[in-house]
């Protein structure tokens, strides 16, 4: 099956009545919902993400209570060939959490409780559906806190959080959830209850389970438990807000920021001018306002947790003087919080930004890793793309995000609504931008059914075929989050199978088309292993990789004689000087280096 | 095959003077060591771990320069089914890193060099030969630290220390390598390299490749170039050592540095008396002496590390009014280190501790996570034990360890040598007390060849099954590390199979075996499922339960006539009341509860 958004339906099975009756049954009638008992607008949470860019149709929302429930229904489905996607929250920016066609909606939201907290090293054990401001909340009771937060708290789960490993605002601080999460409960396709539920801090025994369902959304297993260590809640927390003339400006202040504050610099985010003004404008009335007397095209804030506010304060005081210095000052202009409905109402001026923008049309959303200091060139150059094309008027961009970690979301609001002519020019132009840049694709949102298509652009080949591995070793039938974070590696999709099989010699064409694409992809692995012994100058290896071209029959597709001809020098070389590799003192000549190249045959193009 | 030390030799094959010959070609004739050309001696430190306690007789030490020697190697090793232990600074305490029986040796220690820093972000590109002090030095030319200290650092690899998950001394305050290792360059066992080596501190693109190598001790792939993120430098250090009357006092000592020092605490370090004996004994003469005038059962090294050295030694002078108040005090005695010569030394007495009860005798050690409170109980009942045995004189039982994170080291060290008593005595005395106590039998260590027996007590059942799963599918030989960190699945033994042969309807007998092993797991897998069912009361769990005993046939090896009954009673009871599930409402007879009981027959031993 193909991939993302649009892929054609997978060769699942679908819903029936008795696969129905079974199902309620197993979790009672009142936890299965179906299109034909309830109305479209209450199925809408589920089967829709909460911007209304994608929809599917669910066949049914399941609600299980417990593991043993989650076990059985993917147990049956399964066996029964049934596709599931698991959900939490449903905030997710990539459409990894709703359905593509008729999925299984395995919905979390019941298993919401916190099941013990160890309040001497602040590990808590807790059931994926719990909603991450519940959990902090709960936390807070006890002198702890989540060691992550981001803008959807409210309504995210813990689970969700750590099945697409989210960032947000804490992370400079406290850092990624692979760090932070100790152990998981997940279960398999098949129905098995992996338990590697460890609660203590340190437990080196064995492979890393935990960190296969972090991150991968969903695909090879659903979390159904969590332990995660939490670290102390701060006793002083200082909000600092800044406008700064350039983006060169913004990046003085965070160096500023980390060498003044050092350990207790707890955020570093950075908005532009126009993301303000959209939160500005949502805003207008609820006493959120912008609180500094001028206008600036950039605004840096500064958040500061320590355990001594007269210590903190100090360093604030220090790194203030530093950033407001005479001459050509890092900050223009600023603001500290006097007390907390201050700090609420600046952190809301970030906090707002995604859905201001939500709110003034339709948006296209970009979540990306850049080197800092090209960071902003992607903002600026996406402008300049959009006046072009002529339509800066309606399609506004605003940059902001978590500057301390490097991830810009750029955001570009359509004011007219969904408009193809805005998408061309983006896409896949801002992947292909961010990947030359050696920036990642998906800073902390994920691919979902969003980016599959765009995956290669920040993954090594090596790294996608390792993950189709894992994904086809753990869920062999893909009926977990299928069409979601990767493209599986078929001969044909659905569409082309359901085309041959109509031929007379179907079944043959089919079994003929496969093997081809099998040989392609041996002769690719070839290729690829000649190049690295041609640039090696490494005798053995030379000798295995004309060897193996040799046992695809690729004499007329690469150059096999000047591979031939190359070794024989090589070997000349290497009797004489008695050393195996002479990459770095024989040149390679102009012909010798393209023996390896490509032949330019269509037979050669990937069709999955 | 088994999995340890002792473990029969699987069926690998041997190393021919062909295959000799292709590997001195592939690497140059002076990076392949072989026994027949080179002294025992200089073998030594490839075949045995440095506390020799497990040493093997590597065919041939192979030492590449590059990755894609690394990768050539290991295709060769595949094709011709030869087995390969990799190894760093074969620094671990595991028996890890050497050979169990002819094992290619494939060192990585010639794989040293810092590819690139980012001294904006401090993300680190390093091979992972490079060893760990080096690569300190380097980064502390930039600011910048590896957020990873420990003893052996002047000898152990990075390399391995990410392949260990390797804890140490500054865990506490920046987490586990699972959190600060942002990629990993690896080669698969087939010789397939895995680049994914993302050097941005957020990238959410795919699975958690990396941490399919961290911690899994090189039996799922070679790793050979990583990217870290490295905190700064801190400006201001200070160590002081603490002396306390019990291991109560011992807990309030650091709960109150936790709570005073906060986001400064770097470290909390503890050792009892006897460790310290050890230390001050070994290093007479060299400077290293008692700090402190009296003697006391414990002691806690705290080292503060921050930004502002004022506002560190304020903390640190809250911290020690706090626990030097009067009353009943957390800490009787204590010494600030004045210099840097000082607080060498104070950390010398806590790092000295593993090498000189090394050197006092033959040591078993042990190295486990616990729940605090417990944690030195462990401690008290092995030296009864050991007085019980009437072996106090000459067996000396130690405690140190991180006590920040309940990582308790025991030493038990046989004066008199290597004393087979001793460890019967201990194991699996120790790892038995430790699972009950729900701590972890290797906390920071691994497993290695040392402890694949005793995985179970730390790991479920479901968790072991993965891991096995995972191994078998990146490496379905088995060459890469074999015998250590699991056992495989195997129906039968080596030895056993060439019993089998002997007979004259061997192959028939073994065929039959297996079948009769493979039955059996799936019976087994019945009875959890039987157990889970009737505890829940769900009807779609019992029925589905019920129906895999029949399929297996187990009318008479479960109670399956009481199963039945249980769930016409469950049936009744939810169609009057509308619920699947009823495990809260509806109480289970004795003899209902029984009827998962295992039936007590041989044929249920696991035999592999």
């Amino acid at each position: 099956m193909g991939g993302g958004a649009g892929a054609p339906r997978g060769r699942f099975a679908a819903l029936g009545s008795e696969e129905l009756r079974h199902l309620k049954q197993l979790l009672g009638p009142s936890n299965v919902l179906t299109p034909e008992e309830v109305e479209r607008e209450d199925l809408l949470r589920y089967n829709q993400d909460w911007m209304g860019k994608w929809e599917g149709r669910s066949s049914a929302i399941l609600k299980p209570a417990t593991t043993q429930e989650v076990s059985a229904i993917l147990k049956y489905a399964n066996e029964k060939n049934l596709a599931v996607v698991p959900q939490g929250g449903n905030t997710g920016l990539v459409g990894g959490s709703v359905p593509v066609h008729d999925e299984l909606v395995l919905s979390l939201l019941r298993m919401n409780q916190v099941e013990a907290l160890d309040t001497l090293s602040g590990i808590v054990t807790v059931e994926a559906g719990c909603v991450l401001e519940q959990l902090d909340q709960y936390l807070a009771k006890h002198g702890f806190m989540v060691p992550l937060d981001l803008g959807a708290k409210g309504t995210c789960t813990i689970g969700g959080n750590a099945a697409t490993n989210a960032g947000g605002l804490r992370y400079l601080r406290y850092g990624s959830l692979r760090g932070n999460v100790l152990g998981v409960e997940a279960v398999l396709a098949d129905g098995q209850v992996v338990d590697s539920l460890s609660a203590l801090r340190k437990d080196n025994t064995g492979y890393g389970l935990p960190q296969l369902f972090i991150g991968s959304e969903g695909t090879l297993g659903v979390i159904t438990k969590l332990t995660i260590l939490c670290p102390a809640r701060p006793k002083a927390v200082n909000i600092a807000f800044f406008a700064c003339s350039s983006f060169e400006h913004v990046q003085r202040t965070f160096s500023l920021a980390r060498q003044k504050l050092g350990e207790v610099l707890s955020a570093v985010e950075f908005c532009d001018r126009s993301a303000i003004d959209f939160v500005l404008k949502r805003e207008a009335g609820t006493g959120v306002r912008d609180p500094l007397e001028e206008t600036y095209p950039f605004y840096v804030l500064i958040e500061t947790s320590g355990s001594d506010g007269e210590h903190d304060s100090e360093k604030l005081h220090r790194f203030l003087e530093a950033a407001m210095s005479d001459g050509d000052a890092a900050v223009q202009d600023g603001v500290v919080a006097a007390d907390e409905t201050q700090a609420r109402a600046l952190w809301r001026l970030r906090e707002g930004v995604s859905d201001a923008m939500t709110t003034a049309g339709y948006v296209y959303k970009y979540d990306v890793s850049l080197p800092l200091p090209r960071m902003y060139e992607l903002v600026e150059e996406t402008r300049q793309k959009l006046q072009e094309a002529g339509v800066e008027a309606t399609a506004k961009a605003a940059g902001y995000g978590h500057l301390g970690d490097a991830n810009l979301h750029l955001n570009v609001t359509s004011l007219t609504g969904r408009d193809d002519k805005v998408l061309e020019l983006l896409e896949p132009w801002v992947f292909e931008w961010v990947s030359k840049a050696n920036g990642s694709i998906s800073a902390e949102h994920g691919i979902g059914q969003c980016k599959p298509h765009f995956l290669h652009l920040s993954k090594s080949e090596s790294a996608v075929a390792l993950m189709r591995t894992l994904k086809a070793t753990m869920d062999p039938k893909g009926i977990l989050n299928p069409y979601k974070a990767l493209r599986l590696q078929r001969a044909l999709t659905q569409a082309e199978e359901a085309h041959v099989e109509q031929h007379e010699d179907g079944a043959e064409l089919l079994r003929a088309a496969r093997q081809n694409l099998e040989a392609i992809a041996r002769k690719k692995q070839c290729i690829a292993l000649l190049k690295v012994a041609l640039e090696s100058g490494n005798v053995g290896l030379l000798e295995a990789a004309i060897h193996q071209c040799e046992r695809e029959n690729m004499e007329g597709e690469v150059n096999l004689d000047a591979a031939r001809r190359r070794l024989a020098t090589l070997q000349t070389a290497v009797f004489s000087l008695g050393v195996a590799s002479l990459g770095a003192t024989l040149e390679l000549s102009r012909e010798d280096r393209e023996c390896g190249q490509l032949v330019k045959d269509p037979e050669f193009t990937d069709r999955t």
